[in-house]
């Protein structure tokens, strides 16, 4: 182990056997790591209660079990997103506490209570279909520790729905906005109200939207300033993103 | 002519001068167009008053002044699409009378009055960039004897200015919407208003707009039903098919 | 119900209870849709018998069913586009009377009788692997009370099947033109006759079709004018849309 | 103005002139917008001293000095984006005290002090040839009030130029990455930062960057969670992001 | 059969009881293909003993054996292309004398003796995994009446393999090429051989050949002058145009 | 000449002053190509008369002129593709009987009579902006020793004029279709005639054309059987194709 | 043997029963590899103790079996890639001593030792899910005669794990980088160590990773210079490659 | 000055008043780079006489020589790649002993001799127009101390030429395959020689080339193992990567 190395060095000037100078020339020597491992990772300290987070696509339920029960033993809070209900039960048999949200398709074991930051996160989705993804977005921003309002079903086909929302919508300070087929929806909410918006595309849709294509491809080229956008279908990222936006605003005196 | 050449045959079966297997012979070595040439064309001949067309883009202005001034000998109205304004001066000096669209980059000779329908055809821009490409719609519109109605820039990303401008876009029977960047305006006119749209894609934008294929997708993937588009650009085929359909609609006592 | 609560403040304004300037801030401060929910959607009160349209695709049978279950409380007319047997199966256990139109994989309930148009909206196939879009089209066009006439397997490869198929064609006012593989039967169909053509690409082909791309670049990019486009296999999207014109045209006496 | 209109028949209703019946009638028939103009626009109110935006790309020297023109008539602050030198000189002819940032092509007339935000805006480049994107997204949030720190020339080629960069990278609250070629200056900041990471990709590269196309994706693909991605090269779209996430931390009391 | 309309009409000519008017009009109003369909499709006449061709993909087993049943009635030899075993074994009923082609993936009935070409046709492969695209172009060929000569696995990392089978390629007049990865061995070929050469790309591969499309737009940008390409994996294609090829060079006599 | 060292060997061993072990050690390490040098390109000697072909795109007008010069010592024949008037005028200096063939873009020297074959290529064109690369695949075919017939501007939007041109297309026995847009010309062309059809896409376009791939992939994927298709406006390409096609039959005398 | 007949014709020129003219002509007319089979392939016989590689996608388990037994009659090493455990037991049946390396997804037989070269390979992996595809590189390199050390799991979204591997990392002389989603791994190693790095980019990530065209692009715009790419999951071209590099600098010896 | 601040810690800890278990705290939490930024680069200093490398492209002509004018300060050895003659100019009016390699678009400083290492590299291409990238890639080599061999204009198209040249190819121990159109060359090359290949896809080519996308294609997709891949026209980095792999080989004693 390094650390006693340089425990070393600093012993031996101490005594006096290693001169200042030799023990400067020992220390920029030693391996990049050694010393600023910690630094780069302390800021997960800070992060208390938060939830360690596995993806669980392309992984068997058997590794996936192993990994939730390595983890439980250093965490209190672990939440695995893209599973299935198998994967669920899988997990279930390690951690028998662990529950499962279904139409967010994240199985989670929450042991300690997060701290609640006082910020809103508004989840908007054009059509049902784009519900898991939104719910993925909703309950990751749950587990961060943010309250989130969920409007559904508002795209711009029929826009006296979305206008219908606005109450809910605006109460929140950050709008997580979940679109396929042409994802017009991001550019009208972003016209509508200024706050950060992020866009997330969805592979719903068939034909020239091109597996989500279309919708992302849309939402980049927002037409409303201030939209940022996340991959196809990745809702964890945009609630992972909503949730750092959030805590920036409201979460200060933790 | 040929169809003379086919009574000539009959009037020789008649006379009996030509016996049946010899005038059998003949009709099916007729060219084949002869007898039919009028059947497919025949519309053509409906539609008098009509402009003959000319795609301007990559003829010299000399080619354009020699089509022009061919067509000038067996038609009153020609309009030249994709035409600057040089194109313009060249054919002026063929056809002094010609008039130039600056905005809608058209040249045209109008010797004849185009009979007007009766209905309406509503032109919508998401900016003011768009404009070209709205201007070749509705001066196409026009030139084929429809009554057009502008509403410019009423892009999503201030929806209130396209509310704004409802009481216009009612009016008409048949839209036309014009939008680059994402696209989304087709959608939300689409979703507004119960009457055919005609969805161009503009390549106004930058990145990934790739050069209008955000904006094609994004209307592909209308989620407002009844959404028909054009190519990235074709403000000529857009005023055409408007045309068509408010033809149908108004065009009948012609 | 809101509609109630400006009511109430007419009537306190009426009464003297309520200022003009309270009246107005209240009235400005309600919200947004209250007022012109009606106005927004009252184009929906005019579709009388038009069915409600769910897209199936990605539902699960039970959620079809609900659906189902839930719109008939308020429709007469339903139907389920994208729908497998099992999903018929599934609405006919909550709808007895719902039809199954096999070859356009539409489920539908029909109970009360369509007006019908007077006009025909031909539905024209290059192939016989198209025919499960056409009628998609097809049908979606006679439940909107339009008369459609079907001209199948007349592609360019033997464009004799297409003049055999004129007479019939040439009786409609709206043509629907569903090509998979490079998609050349709209450009012949819209050079042919001088009518609105709406063009639907389909994903039948393979290797460099790429899932449709081929048919749907050479429709937006048809050399004959006059031609718009759907999304590859959206025979629901023309059917709708040839049904607007239709109605602009026909539909005026309703 | 239909403000006049709405009190006028409040007015009648209070005299009586008008029955409560009536009066709904009429409130239910006005035109869309009247009423909610104001709200959907009022945030706008809100924006004390911000800029107005111009897109200056496609458009004519002459056609920018107008909107200036115009613009400075209701306005203090202006910003001109995409603006080359030639624009700056033709707005100094309409607005003397015009300024041009060089570096950001950006020409602005600043005549009313914005009211600085308290957090920090980080703007971050992979390299130099990356600068002018990066100096449109500076100087757009400086203009929306922000204070931004620029940490330039730091891409993963060479990593200790980042970490070196890392005491004034951390002074921030929300990051701004700018990077092209392959982009992984997003994730690897992404991972060093617990904060908000919007990431542009520029058209920096040649070849297999498709000009942009790869950072693009290599963004939206981040293994770093938390990254919202803008357009290729749209400086201003993350600056004006960045703003609206800085704002909703540390603008509150304004 | 509408030849005998005409006869008739003619007839009544001679006979006076069509006046040459009437027949004129007659002739007009006859259905377009009705004097000219020989002409368009006489040259089937000439492909005595060719196969009649089904592709089989996409259609049931049962609709497959229906359309031989149909089809023998009026045609000797049928071959559906594209059929797995199964479908063999539902052709089989109808027409017990049915044989398979494993590897070319081709069900056929063969009834009628084909009359053979003098030319020869060579098929090479890359690898083996080529070989069922490089069969059913070989039986497609053979079929058609051409001598096929089958050099397989001679791909360019192993370029010695390729020339130990010149001898072989050099007895053909025209070369069918079918390669999938990076498709290199159509080039090398071309530049080898003084003779048509068709290239048949194929879906072999993975990662960045895209389906094919690596090897397909490597063929299209052959430095070997004289390839044409056909469609991804569209053995059948190349067969049929190779024996086009065949037939103008050495089916003369027939 | 290695020959002549082969025969060296050979006299040696027969002489004895080489042993057999000598002679195969210099016969295996004589450089790769002196043996077969020859065999690779002796197809080259049959080709007398032939041109030597010039790429000129991306060349100046020194290197051409240079490689004109050069080549001439061993040539009659030389043609140089892609050659501007400035490439001709340049050329000219160094062979004052160079020819310009304008619409093809053709330079070329022709000192010896090329023999003509037999055949006949017909080049068909969609439109009038297709004619420079028809004319650079007619001018090359005819430089190969080809007749070669033309029909342009013969489009489906009008498709009488395709039947109206017919009987010149039927002389040929190969031919050659040049179609930009979605180039749906070279289905309905394989669709009338039972001859091998070479497709050449072209550039004309715009939009979604993408660059001729819209009409690249419809004639890949075209509908009618024994379509070969060469790189977008590959006009040279095309017409050594069919020239070789052409030989294959007719010209097996010379 | 061939090379057995051209001894035989020297002899036969030596004893004076076969003219110098006669052998010349029966060199001429050997087949083309006869003489060069050797060099084109020596390379080859140096490998003593390599493996034959077969690459089991897309083949039946009985195939894979019947080429191992074939190949063993000739070679002591083979190695199946992409081979599953069925192919695995499949194998085994033919050679009961067939191991199978499970994570590499590689079946071999292994009856002669490798001579091992000095240097050392890192095989070095961005998350977990790539595993399955640096071990195929890794043991193909082992195959080949390599040492390999693996650093896996070291993604750029936790730095410090990759600055932690870096002893193990500096131990080899060639690296190669396997990674998925945005592929950054590849340029913060390429920019951190001064050796040859290979590039792998992996399938691993959605939505916008395209199957893994988001890491290939990323890697082949690497801002760090001195990165050779492979295809996508080439996990054994990369092994290959690498073993390559290695052997020229460390397998002289051999 | 941190490193002040270390030497300050270490004095503390020798004079006793700093403890150890202080200063170890101290050391752990200083920001990272201060103590690494040494290490993480000083593999530079291995570099002796290495040129500094300028990507000339995109900056302006004053840029260019000003970075030279600061390079030469602290470097003897400086390239500019992508340099414009123009470029040159302006730079030796700096640096008067700049040389410019035209053919490559190198301009150089070469104040210091290089080092040679002992191997060679060969690069090759596959026509004419390729050399510039080859020469950059080539010029690059030379200037890091390599010997190259260079093989021009050997395509696959002549497959002679490249036979011709296997002698001086087979001299290098790392080849570097240039070649744009369909890129076969890298395959052929790496199928005939036991070394690492290095591919570089060129923009050469039009139409379906997609500015060197099949080039690229096939080059990823090569059936012959050991090939990696750079950016289209990227010839620096593989001469860069070449040049890497020789030292490993070669250059140890340095």
């Amino acid at each position: 182990m390094k650390i006693g190395a340089i425990k070393k060095v600093l012993r031996g000037v101490k005594s006096g056997h290693v001169s200042v100078t030799q023990a400067m020339d020992t220390l920029k020597n030693l391996p990049f790591e050694d010393l600023h491992f910690a630094m780069v990772d302390h800021h997960r300290s800070l992060r208390t209660g938060y939830p360690e987070v596995i993806y669980c696509q392309g992984k068997t339920n058997r590794q996936i079990a192993m990994i939730f029960e390595k983890l439980l033993k250093r965490n209190k809070n672990i939440m695995g997103t893209r599973a299935s209900r198998d994967v669920y039960e899988a997990v279930k048999k390690t951690a028998p506490d662990a529950v499962y949200h279904e139409a967010a398709r994240i199985a989670s074991v929450d042991r300690e209570k997060i701290k609640k930051s006082k910020g809103v996160i508004a989840v908007i989705t054009a059509g049902t279909s784009d519900i898991p993804v939104a719910e993925e977005a909703a309950v990751t921003a749950e587990k961060l520790g943010n309250e989130v309002v969920r409007v559904y079903d508002v795209g711009v086909a029929g826009i006296h729905r979305l206008f219908a929302g606005m109450d809910r919508i605006n109460r929140a300070g950050v709008l997580i906005v979940v679109a396929g087929m042409e994802g017009a929806l991001a550019s009208v909410v972003g016209g509508l109200v200024d706050k950060p918006v992020i866009a997330v595309p969805t592979s719903v849709g068939y034909g020239a939207s091109f597996g989500g294509l279309a919708a992302l491809l849309a939402m980049l080229n927002s037409c409303a300033s201030g939209v940022g956008v996340v991959n196809i279908d990745n809702g964890f990222g945009a609630g992972f993103l909503a949730s750092k936006i959030n805590k920036l605003a409201n979460g200060r005196k933790k």
